[in-house]
C-alpha cells in the first residue's frame, strides 16, 4: 500500500520500518527531522509537509498526545486538505474524550477515522509483535489489516465507534499500573514479615498469576530494577490521569486509579519520574519504613 | 505414615480422603461427626477424641480459622498432652499474628510446628492438585512430604519460620480479591463507554493479563455468575481482615486492602455475602448507576 | 471609583450592585445581556463591549471558569487594549495552573493582576459579607480595597503572587467538601447503629465541632434537605477537580480529595448533579445499605 | 453519693478527684497501687479489691481498653458477686462490639449498665469540664447524673442502648482524626505552592471553620508541636480501629477512615506511635515531598 506516517517516535520510528520491510510505500512525515535520516536509508520515503504524508490510501499517525494530535492534525488543516477516501489511522494513545471529538471532526470532513492504540514497548514493536486494539468502520479496517499484520501479530477488534478502542488501551494500561502498584504493597508487607520478594513472586507466578503482566514487574521489583526505563514513571501519570477521565466520562468511580495516581505522585515527588513505572512499588516500601 | 487429621470440612475431608488413597494410615477426628462416616467407608479410622488424633508421628490440622484452632487445639489441651516428636501441620488459612503465638506455643511444649497453608478450592484439592505452602524446621518437612505429596501438586518452602507460610498465604489473598476488585473497576468504567465485559476480558487475557486469575474471575465477572459460590464473599472479608491486620503488625499501609475492604462491606450490604466473591465486581458498576 | 465589572451571574450580580451602592462608578458587562437592565434600575452603567469594561482604574471580573476567562479576556483582546495602569481584579475560582499562566500574561501587557476568590454563598454576598482572599501587588490591593470593603466583611492577604489566593480558595473548597463527605459517612455509620443524625451532629457541633461549616452541613445532612442547591454537586466536582490538579503541580497526594472525588460521581451517577453539595453525603448512606 | 472507681490512670485519677471535691464518698482502686495514695490524701478510700469498689449505690469505672474491661471485670467474676441494684458506669472507650456483649452480660446478672464514655483530654477533666455522653436506662441515669456533674461541663443523652454512647464517642474520635488528616492535607498542597500553614490556618478558622478541633489542631499543625503528646498517635490507631470495627458490624465502609488508617501506619513506621495524633499530619508532607 501507498500509506503515510506522521509521528517518528520511538514506537513510530520502528513501525514505520516494519511497514517499509513489509513492502509498503511509506511517505514518512515527523516534526523534528531527526529521524527521517535513518528511516530513508530503510526505504522510507520522507516528505516535506505533513500535507503530504496525510494523503493517499491510508496515513497512519503516532504522535504524542492530545496536544500533539491537536497541533499537528487539526490545527495544522490536515483535515481540509486531505486526498478524498483517505483513511486515517490513529495509533496514539490519546484521551477518549478527544478520540471522540476527532472522530467527529473527520466525520465532517469525510475522513475516516479508525483508533488502533498498541500494547507492546519500543522492543515488542521492533519484532512485530505488537498488540493492536482497532475500532472504526469495518471496511476500512479490513483495507489497512496488511498494515496491522506487518507493525503487529495480532489485531483484537472493538466495533464501528472509534474511541472504544481507546477505551481499551485507557483500560489495559489503568490494570498495569494496578498490578504493579499492588506488588508493591504486598512484597513490602511481605518483607515485613521476613518474605522475600523473589521468593514471593516466584511462587505467585508459578500459580495462579502466572501472566507477563506478574512475572515482568515482578522481576522488576523483586531486583529493584528501575533504570532503564521501559516505560517512564510521569508517563505513567498520564496515563492514570486519561483513565480517571474516561471513568469520570462515564461517571465511574475507580478508587484503584486514585491510589495509583497518589502513589506516582509521591514517586514523583521523591525523584523518581524518569524511572521506570514499576519504580512506583518504592512508595509501599517507603511508607512500611522500608525505603 | 500414621498420621491424624483434625478438622473435616469441605476442604479438609477431600484431603484427608487423599491421603487415605495414598496409602497413609489415618486417624480422623471432627467436632462434628457427619463426615467421619464417609471417609471410614473410604479406609479412614474415625477416632473418638481429638487427643488420638493428636499423637503418632505426624498430625494435620485443617480447622476453620483462628477460633477453631484456639477452642479445640489449644484450649483443648491437645498440646501438653502430645505424643514426643510429633510434627503438627497446620494447613489451614489463620492470622500471621496468631500463628506467632502458636509457633511459641508448640516449641514451650516440644511439638514441632508446621505452617503449610494451601491454594485450591475443593474440586482442586480433590484432584490433589493444591499449592501447597510450608514453612518450619526443614526435616519435619521432608519427614511429611509424603503426606503433601498426595495432596498437592507442588511444595513451595518458605524456609523455617512458620509464620511466614501464613504470610505468603494471606498476600496471595489478598491479592486475588485485588484482582477482582481491578477487573470490577475496568469493565465498569469500559461498559460505561459500550464496552463489553466479555471483550475486554478475551483480549486482556490474550495479552499481558492471560493468568488464571484473571481468566477464572474475569469468565465469572463478563458472564455475572455468582452463584454457586467457589468461595463465599463473606470469608474473602475475612482474608482482607487478615491481611490488613498482617500489614497493621509491620506498619505497612496496604491502600489496595482497604479499598477492598470497603467494597466487600457494600456488597454484604448489598446482600452478597453468600455469593461468590467474585460478586465484589458488582460493587463498581452499581457506583456507577450501572447496577 | 471608576470600575468595570465582567461577569453578571448570581454572585457577579449582587456584588456588583453593592459597588453601586456603596457609591461607585460601575461599568457592567455580560455575555448574555439579561443581567443588565435590573443593574441599570440600581444605577450601574451598562456597556455595549468587555472592552469598555476593561478600562478605567480597576476592572473586576466574575467569570465562571477558566475557559470563560480564556475566551473573554486572553481570546477577546482585552489585554492588548487595557488602559494603561489597569488594576484587574479576578474573583473567580480558577485553576492555580491557569492563574499562574494569567499572570505571566498580565505582566507581559502591563496590566496589575489581582487574585481574590471569594468564600460565601449569593446570599451572603448579598449582605456584603463575603470572605474575600487577596494576592498580588499590595499597592494595588490597596487602591481597590474600598471596592472590597463594599463586597465583604474582610479581606485576607496571602502576600504578592496572585495564584497562592487561588491555592487558599481551592483548599476551602476541598476542605468544606471533606467535611460533608465525613459527616456523610459518620452519619450512615451511626445511623446503622441507632444513633439518629440530628442529635449525633447537635452534640458534635455542641463541642469540638462547633464551627459554621459542621453546623450547615450538618443540618442539611441530618433533614436530608439538599434542594434548592446553595451550590450544586457538579460545581463541588470541578472544585475538587481544582484541588486534585493544583495537588498534582507540586506532586502533593490529596487522598481524601480522591475519595470525595470518587463519591461525588457516584453521586452523580445517581441523578445527583443537580442537587446541593451536602447530597454527596446519600452516597456513604447507600453504600452502607441505608439508601 | 457512696460510689466505688476503678480505673485510676491519667483520666480516671483526676476524675474520681473531681468526685472527692463534690463530697462524694470514693471507693478507689486500681490494679497496680501507684496512684492510690496521693488519691487518700485527697479524701479517697482506697479498698484492697476491685470486689470493694464493685458496691454500693454506683461504679464508675474507667479501665484502658476492652481487653482490661474483660479481665478486671468479666473474667475477675465481678459481676457475680455485685451488690443488689448496682450501677455500673463504664466511661471508658470501648468497641461498640464489646459493649453490646457487656450490656448483655449485666443484664443477665442483673447490674444495671450505663455506657458514659468522655470528650476532653487529662487538663479538661481536671477543670471538670468533660463532656460525657451518656446511655442507658434513663432512671439510672438520673441516679447518677450528680456524678456527672461532677465531672463534667455537659451529658449528652443518647437513649436507653447503653452501646449507642460508645458508637458516639468512636465516631467522635473518627472525625478528629480525619480532621487532622484534613488539615495535613490542606497544609502540604499548600505549603507546596508558597502558602504558609499558620496564615492558611488563621483564615479557615475565622471563617467556616472556626471550631476547636480546627483551632487546636491546626495550630499544633502549622507550629509543628508534637511532643508532649495530649493523644499518643497509637492510641489515635486504635480508636480509628474502633470506627472501622463498628462501620464493620453495620457494613457501612468509611473510606476516611481507612485512609486515616493507613497514614497512621505510616507515622507509626517512621516512628512517631509515641508523639500527639497530630503528627499525623506529618505523613501528607513526607509524601509531597516536603518532610
Amino acid at each position: 500500500m501507498d500509506v503515510g506516517f506522521i509521528g517518528l517516535g520511538d514506537m513510530g520510528a520502528v513501525m514505520a520500518a516494519n511497514l517499509v520491510k513489509a513492502g509498503h510505500t511509506v511517505r514518512v512525515w515527523n516534526r523534528s527531522p531527526g529521524p527521517l535520516e535513518a528511516l530513508e536509508r530503510e526505504g522510507a520515503r520522507p516528505v516535506a509537509s505533513a500535507r503530504q504524508a496525510f494523503a493517499g490510501e491510508a496515513v497512519i499517525s503516532m504522535l504524542a498526545d492530545d496536544d500533539a494530535v491537536r497541533s499537528v492534525i487539526v490545527e495544522g488543516g490536515l483535515l481540509e486538505q486531505a486526498t478524498k477516501n483517505l483513511i486515517h489511522v490513529n495509533m496514539a494513545t490519546l484521551s477518549v474524550r478527544f478520540v471522540r471529538e476527532l472522530a467527529e471532526l473527520h466525520r465532517t470532513h469525510n475522513v475516516t477515522y479508525i483508533a488502533a492504540p498498541v500494547f507492546g514497548r519500543p522492543e515488542v514493536a521492533e519484532l512485530a509483535k505488537l498488540h493492536i486494539v482497532a475500532a472504526g468502520d469495518p471496511r476500512a479496517i479490513e483495507t489497512v489489516q496488511p498494515l496491522f499484520d506487518a507493525m503487529g501479530q495480532k489485531t483484537w477488534r472493538f466495533g464501528d465507534e472509534p474511541h472504544r478502542a481507546n477505551v481499551v488501551k485507557v483500560t489495559g494500561n489503568f490494570m498495569i499500573a494496578s498490578v504493579i502498584e499492588l506488588l508493591g504493597e504486598a512484597t513490602a508487607m511481605a518483607k515485613g514479615h521476613g518474605v522475600a520478594a523473589d521468593e514471593l513472586i516466584q511462587m505467585l507466578t508459578g500459580t495462579l498469576f502466572g501472566a507477563p503482566v506478574f512475572q515482568i514487574y515482578g522481576a522488576l521489583i523483586a531486583q529493584q530494577r528501575f533504570e532503564p526505563a521501559g516505560f517512564k514513571l510521569q508517563l505513567g501519570l498520564k496515563d492514570v490521569r486519561l483513565a480517571l477521565e474516561a471513568g469520570e466520562d462515564v461517571h465511574a468511580p475507580l478508587p484503584f486509579a486514585s491510589i495509583v495516581r497518589d502513589s506516582l505522585l509521591d514517586a514523583i515527588a521523591h525523584g523518581d519520574s524518569n524511572k521506570d513505572w514499576s519504580a512506583l512499588s518504592r512508595v509501599a516500601f517507603r511508607r512500611a519504613g522500608l525505603g
